[in-house]
């Protein structure tokens, strides 16, 4: 379904539920404030599904929309959810409800009756700026603000490879209505928690350097979690870290999920080391530059050890 | 004199030589190296001014603009040098000379014969960038390029308070002329050095916290410079990462200049902390949100408790 269907659909209807991912980021909870604040700023009636897994950075966005208790919606919408496996828990009863998903994921599964999908588009955000902009015809601070946290955190603040000219001219569009994008930005892209720079220190601190310093393995156990006082949110995305230490070109970062049991993120440049098959020697997977795999029954020298030797056979079997 | 005039004023005249600022940046580089390929390809002869404080991080992007040995120059054009305090050492010759200055600081000192400015740009790139696309009516990938590195690095990648809708409107459109944001940005704002990471390290582990986590006071000495190994390049901006710590609303970051000598960077919320006044306090000053004073014949504690001391004066002088 292209966007100016989408848009003629949710104005043909009324009473809308509009849900968001597991682990909800930036970008699903501000297209979901968007759309709903759109749609309601053109007469309807719409809520976002409450979901109980929003972190204390974006739960001021999208608090404001969460529906009421006993509110009884006709029409399921989903923004930025690629398949029904990353709906919340608390989401099981909209299973096979959907009938319009709104999203940018190529690998979107078609679970719901009608898809509005382009997966050029870096941030969902984007889609909804059309929609709500040119489908609805409403913009104005409150929906501007919601699709510039959409946008700017699914690009990392406009530094990730995904970040296209239309990301930029969207930003700067919705920039005109409102004078909000340094409490995003401050919120979101400067400021970390002390327990977070703690673990990052930790990490940092257990690096160690192989060939020549192209490829590093690093650490965080589950001691370190807890004289940290860490949560996990608090060791979110860590395996960015030791990518970008100048001259790394692989970068490993295990992390102990239970006793004796480790995890490997892998962070590669494509062209230097095959993470797929390195993590595929530790019993892992996942896609180009990014995998990952899980071992057990291992302490983490051993682990460190494994890692290293995997990545070993896979460079020198090139 | 307005961007179209400055732009008539280059095409008017011919061998050019085009300067940068000392301690040189993305930005005084990439509109350097934008307007040197622009009028290149307008026909004119021109270069950029060897400039010797280019870091490794710009030398490839300027290197290829910088003048031949014993060419002779008949008209000299400044790009975002607010003032002639601020050429190189090795730019005295110039002093009094220069024709052209494109620059966006609010300060400049109208030190050139002609003054291009515009304050409301968050980089000079966007000046040039207009210079050269409307004016001289040249845009190509070599000069995007250069244009991209100058916004890009002048706003920390689109998340300063700076950066408005016309720096992402710019970005939107040299984007279109190359693939060449995802190189510069995994360069610029994506790379670490590791001696970088050991003092944000150290950094980190030194922060004492007061005012229930509001105040922040962390410092790097001459001693863990030596131990890591660490250059002056290593240590720039080291204030800004404090600051970034939640909840704090004043970062004092601590530098020893020499034995005994301390230097204090304050960064603050303005509604917060009056950080000029602290500043003041210790002989230093500054500007809102981001001041600083050095202290002689001190030690790390001493240093510590007169700053803590400064700030609760001001603090509660409120």
């Amino acid at each position: 379904m292209r966007e100016c269907e989408a848009a003629r659909w949710l104005m043909e209807r009324d009473r809308f539920l509009i849900l968001t991912h597991v682990r909800p980021d930036g970008d699903t909870l501000g297209c979901a404030a968007a759309l709903c604040a759109a749609l309601v700023k053109r007469g309807k009636t719409a809520w976002v599904a409450p979901n109980p897994g929003v972190t204390d950075t974006y739960l001021g966005d999208i608090q404001p929309y969460f529906a009421p208790a006993g509110y009884e919606p006709e029409h399921i919408v989903a923004v930025d959810i690629a398949t029904e496996g990353l709906f919340p828990a608390d989401f099981a009863a909209y299973r096979g409800k959907t009938e319009l998903c709104i999203d940018h994921h190529p690998s979107n599964s078609g679970y719901a009756r009608h898809t509005c999908l382009d997966a050029s588009a870096a941030a969902c955000g984007e889609i909804i700026y059309r929609i709500c902009r040119e489908g609805l015809e409403v913009m104005d601070a409150e929906i501007a603000r919601a699709i510039y946290l959409a946008v700017s955190t699914d690009t990392g603040c406009f530094v990730y490879s995904n970040t296209t000219p239309t990301t930029h001219r969207i930003a700067a569009q919705v920039m005109e209505y409102g004078d909000f994008f340094r409490e995003i930005n401050r919120r979101c892209f400067q400021t970390k928690s002390r327990k977070r720079l703690e673990l990052e220190s930790r990490l940092l601190q257990s690096a160690r350097y192989y060939e020549e310093g192209r490829v590093v393995i690093g650490g965080v156990s589950l001691e370190d979690m807890a004289q940290v006082g860490a949560s996990e949110a608090d060791s979110e995305e860590l395996s960015a870290l030791l990518r970008q230490v100048e001259g790394v070109r692989a970068a490993a970062t295990l992390r102990e999920l239970a006793p004796g049991q480790w995890k490997l993120s892998l962070r590669t440049d494509a062209d230097y080391l095959n993470d797929t098959d390195t993590c595929a020697l530790l019993g892992g997977g996942g896609h180009a530059a990014a995998s990952g795999a899980t071992v057990s029954g291992i302490d983490r020298a051993g682990m460190e050890r494994r890692v290293l030797e995997a990545i070993c056979t896979v460079l020198n079997g090139r």
